[in-house]
């Protein structure tokens, strides 16, 4: 898989791949990321990538040109699955959408910043829109990161066990029950007594029903339910 | 504002705090942000922070002990308002908690990671669990670093327009309207004649009529309507 990210500011996505476990399945040749700093896509001397709004108003606003330069060089070189808008009014991104996109070869991913894109670049470039919740950021660069972590971690090979990926919270609609781990007593908070039993079909429907119930207390909605 | 971010990757989040707003709101003296490592905080020479899971099965925990030693360390020295843990499972983020969270003054972000925490941290030490969606993320290092670029920019002095997050979508849970700049025209496409009018107040109204209609046709449930 191939992600190209377009950014007016690369800087703040250079440590999230760098480390951990997007680092090693970059290392291990699962995914590529290009960074693309719109600034060299601009003709004039100033470097210019935003300017005010049309019509006023606080803010300043990417311009199209230097977006239409990097997008359509991309598209030049390999096809895109879908070229994806990094925005608060997009459609919201979950798990079921995070494993869709984990299935793609080439994405792009443009990142929003100031008052976002000149509307003209969604109506034209822009195949889908996509935000990580209602929420404003300083610009789409967290967002793409959020995106690109999610998804990475779901290609085959990426995480070690891979069985530790399909038993996260959403992947059935459901939360995660809880973890408990050495030591068993601590400060007197004792590990519920059915986990240390050794007793593992006892162990699974202890864990189905707490996910379950985890789930309607705090997200009845996942179940239909709110 | 300070914000005490723990985690055991502590170097996803160099970059984000280096650049751009983030960055100059720290050298404004607006924010401190202190990363601890929660490796800093083991006793035993193998520096082990997680351990399998009672009751068997994928995915490691993080361990008590560290995190207790941590997070009673920071609380001798100062109140805490909230002490959040990072996790999918918990209160969805959103703009009125962002907000919110703005007007504190000193918070914990504890960041998840493998399977999450022992369970007794989060009944014990956690004040408020917070999720920036609904998908699962290698830990909580980027959603902390969501969560500290999306209240950051609202202390005020932050950002050189204060206008201009007031004005950002979910602010008055309407999204924001279509933006334009420079060009007027380009590739044939132009910018809708009414923002080049000059005439403001029928420019304010058709922005306020755009924000209304996109919220309509792309998040109904913002306003009450799904």
């Amino acid at each position: 898989m191939r992600i190209d990210i377009i950014t007016v500011v690369p800087d703040i996505l250079t440590s999230p791949f760098e480390v951990s476990i997007l680092k090693r399945a970059i290392e291990k040749g699962l995914v590529e990321i290009h960074l693309h700093n719109l600034r060299d896509y601009v003709t004039d001397n100033y470097k210019q990538i935003d300017d005010y709004q049309f019509g006023g108003g606080a803010g300043m606003v990417m311009m199209i040109e230097p977006i239409d330069k990097c997008i359509s060089g991309l598209k030049a070189e390999r096809d895109y699955d879908e070229i994806i808008y990094m925005t608060p009014d997009g459609e919201r991104f979950n798990q079921r959408m995070a494993n869709s996109l984990s299935l793609k070869e080439n994405i792009i991913l443009l990142c929003g910043h100031y008052k976002g894109v000149d509307q003209r670049v969604r109506d034209h470039f822009i195949t889908r829109e996509i935000s990580i919740g209602d929420y404003v950021l300083s610009g789409g660069e967290l967002a793409a990161a959020v995106v690109c972590d999610s998804i990475i971690r779901l290609i085959p090979g990426v995480l070690g066990n891979e069985t530790s990926a399909l038993t996260d919270s959403f992947q059935d609609d459901l939360l995660a029950p809880p973890v408990y781990t050495r030591p068993a007593e601590y400060n007197g908070w004792k590990v519920p007594g059915i986990l240390t039993s050794g007793n593992f079909p006892k162990i699974e429907s202890w864990r189905e029903e707490q996910s379950y119930l985890r789930t309607k207390k705090l997200r009845p909605d996942l179940l239909g339910e709110d």
